[in-house]
């Protein structure tokens, strides 16, 4: 079964912006056996996108449209899909309404505009939007479904999940997909792929895809069979030589994020934790604290810009940072110390390095990162260089310092 | 003037991978006053390729059509555009020992299928390709010009800016296209165009697009004219009734995000800056220090998120954290003004709130957020409530905290 994607949006074909709400459909999609054959992006055009909206339901029997439902002029998904259908649309009071709630519960008032965003197309199914006020819509005509998506990925990807797919899993031939993936830090892509290739080579279904992040590589194993016991034995017969071939450098296998395994680790342990970051600013500490629940573990963490915050708030003593500097591995040890003392917690990591673009030395340059890692046992530092703008830099710090605190959980827990 | 781009190849259809040099195409089209108004991406199906060639070409002067160019059988570019245009193919020689020539620098033999790249459709203009074996074609039909070109990034953007761009000034008429971003916080997105539509919505030109993220809306006015002070002058026209209707709500005129604007406010008032989050944990200081410059002003910050933290850290009183709770207008400013004394800035802003999805009350649900600045004279909390799930809600209380400094700056900066 074919599906076609229409992403709407002037701004989506700027120089400066992309589409990405259709790889997520894409993956979703996918899973359930569906192909994508085409996908468009289109400007706030009504005439224009009615006539690809006309072009793509006659290919496909899923046309997805993403975005333009919003409540302001530019928004013509609405009326390009009536014009293409040459349907009326209907004003639905009860929508107005949740609308009119959803600005009250943010003590806001409803602004005039929004009422466009209760037009449904008629004949139309509203799918209700719980994290914003455009609703979706869900159209049948002819052989074809057209669906209507609001484009802010947390909207689409909550309305899809909760109400789009249970609807195209009747409507899709069963075929069962599975997938495994494998999270891995602390191993560059091409080291990886040079290792697990001879393997994974060798099988068109499971099909494999690796997609690589700074210190972060995913590998997604999919396969697709008329059973889930047929997948399920491709899937083991393909992860079992990889998992073993990789050993620890797998944090994950079922694909949360590295700050998701340290927590489960950390919980396990009955441990705590609390941070010390120089460069990354506050970026270790964030992607800690995404996980919900986290606070069961976290207790705080300081950021410590200058020397003089070093000194005052974790108790780094002067003389390593006038003898070996703030970018030291002593400062990094110095720095999990004082986090741990200051907090009373089981572990504390400190990240220390010039992330640029300015202030590398010829002995220290720029992207060079100390991770400094306090625990019952005493503190350690070690020391990694990373290429890259800033914001790379400290990506790749944040997954260096949870990627040390994961390894050495594992010990620990062993 | 307006062009469509059609990028070809069936791994871009999937979940892991996405065209991205239709943004480089689109950088430079633009430059030469010219549209990109739909962007397809089709798999390796010569049948559904021809007729998505066949649509662009009745809507678009400019088609260009990225990959699929290669030697294997998957590569259908050049017999699904013989097909659309219904011309012939032709063999030629002195291209293939070209291809040969490249093959032997390399000292290997050419495979027998790279013999297709040699064939070029009738009436076609080669461009020869200085990067890679695939030459580029350029076809002119009706009023149509057809751009065929390799998909290798490096490969492209060299033909392209070689030889396409030459031909392209001569057949774009002279125009001249200048744009201007205003950034706006503490607004909602139906709001703001409330006020501003009734200006906009005069002018085709400049074509004004709105953009909307958690607690951050950008406008774009961009202005096609035939000469620079026309352009300037008409987004003068419709850029000045919209500054003076959205006044201090405006933090940047130049696109510059919000940490960034706040940073140049404190650098003009010679002011410091530390920070004490709870909910946020580390997304206010990582947006602050993600500036480049910024340890200019920023000294530091704490992530306190237990009670205990709170006092240890920052001295917050056990009785404000008895009374009112750690989520509450007082234990904002006790943090705002803890962290002031302990680092001896200017200014201290702290977050407190319910980011979720647990720990939500009927008196303090979900979403809550207290925000507390304290300055020279003083601390000061407020109050919002934003929906969404953990992440939005923590990304909108970021841009709460920095706004609250903005505004606060700007005043003292009167």
């Amino acid at each position: 079964m074919d599906a076609e994607i229409i992403a709407v949006g002037s701004e989506l074909l700027t120089a400066g912006r992309i589409d990405t709400n259709s790889l997520y459909l894409t993956g979703q999609l996918n899973a359930l056996g569906v192909e994508v054959v085409v996908k468009e992006v289109v400007g706030d055009h009504r005439g224009r996108l009615a006539e690809v909206i006309r072009q793509a339901m006659r290919r496909a029997r899923i046309v997805i449209l993403t975005g333009g439902l919003g409540p302001t002029e530019d928004d013509v998904t609405r009326d390009a899909v009536a014009e293409a259908l040459d349907r009326r649309q209907i004003f639905h009071e009860e929508i107005c309404l949740q609308i009119e709630e959803r600005f009250r519960l943010m003590r806001r008032r409803m602004a005039d505009v929004n009422k466009r965003q209760a037009f449904i197309i008629e004949g139309a199914e509203v799918l209700p939007n719980d994290r914003g006020t455009a609703p979706g819509q869900w159209i049948d005509e002819k052989d074809c479904s057209l669906l209507l998506l609001p484009g802010p990925p947390h909207e689409l990807e909550a309305m899809f999940g909760r109400l789009c797919l249970p609807r195209l899993e009747r409507i899709v031939p069963r075929q069962v997909i599975r997938v495994r993936t494998f999270r891995v830090a602390g191993m560059g892509e091409s080291d990886l792929d040079q290792l697990i290739a001879p393997v994974y080579t060798k099988y068109q279904n499971p099909a494999t895809t690796i997609l690589s992040g700074p210190g972060d590589i995913q590998i997604h194993l999919r396969a697709c069979c008329t059973s889930e016991a047929e997948a399920l034995a491709l899937l083991e017969e393909v992860g079992q030589p990889i998992e073993a071939l990789l050993g620890e450098n797998i944090y994950s296998r079922d694909g949360e994020p590295l700050e998701a395994a340290v927590g489960g680790l950390l919980r396990k342990l009955q441990a705590t934790l609390a941070v010390a970051e120089s460069c990354t600013g506050g970026m270790l500490a964030e992607r800690i604290t995404s996980v919900p629940g986290s606070s069961d573990y976290f207790r705080g963490g300081f950021i410590t810009y200058t020397n003089r915050m070093k000194q005052q708030l974790l108790g780094v003593p002067e003389d390593i940072l006038k003898e070996h500097g703030p970018v030291s591995a002593q400062a990094a040890e110095a720095m999990a110390a004082g986090a741990r003392l200051r907090t009373g917690s089981t572990f504390a990591l400190s990240v220390t390095g010039i992330a640029g673009p300015e202030g590398g030395t010829a002995e220290t340059p720029v992207g060079t990162i100390y991770v400094g890692l306090a625990g019952p046992s005493g503190a350690e530092a070690c020391r990694r260089r990373f290429l890259g703008d800033r914001a790379r830099v400290r990506a790749f710090a944040a997954q260096m310092a949870l990627d040390t605190l994961r390894r050495r959980c594992a010990t620990v827990s062993k």
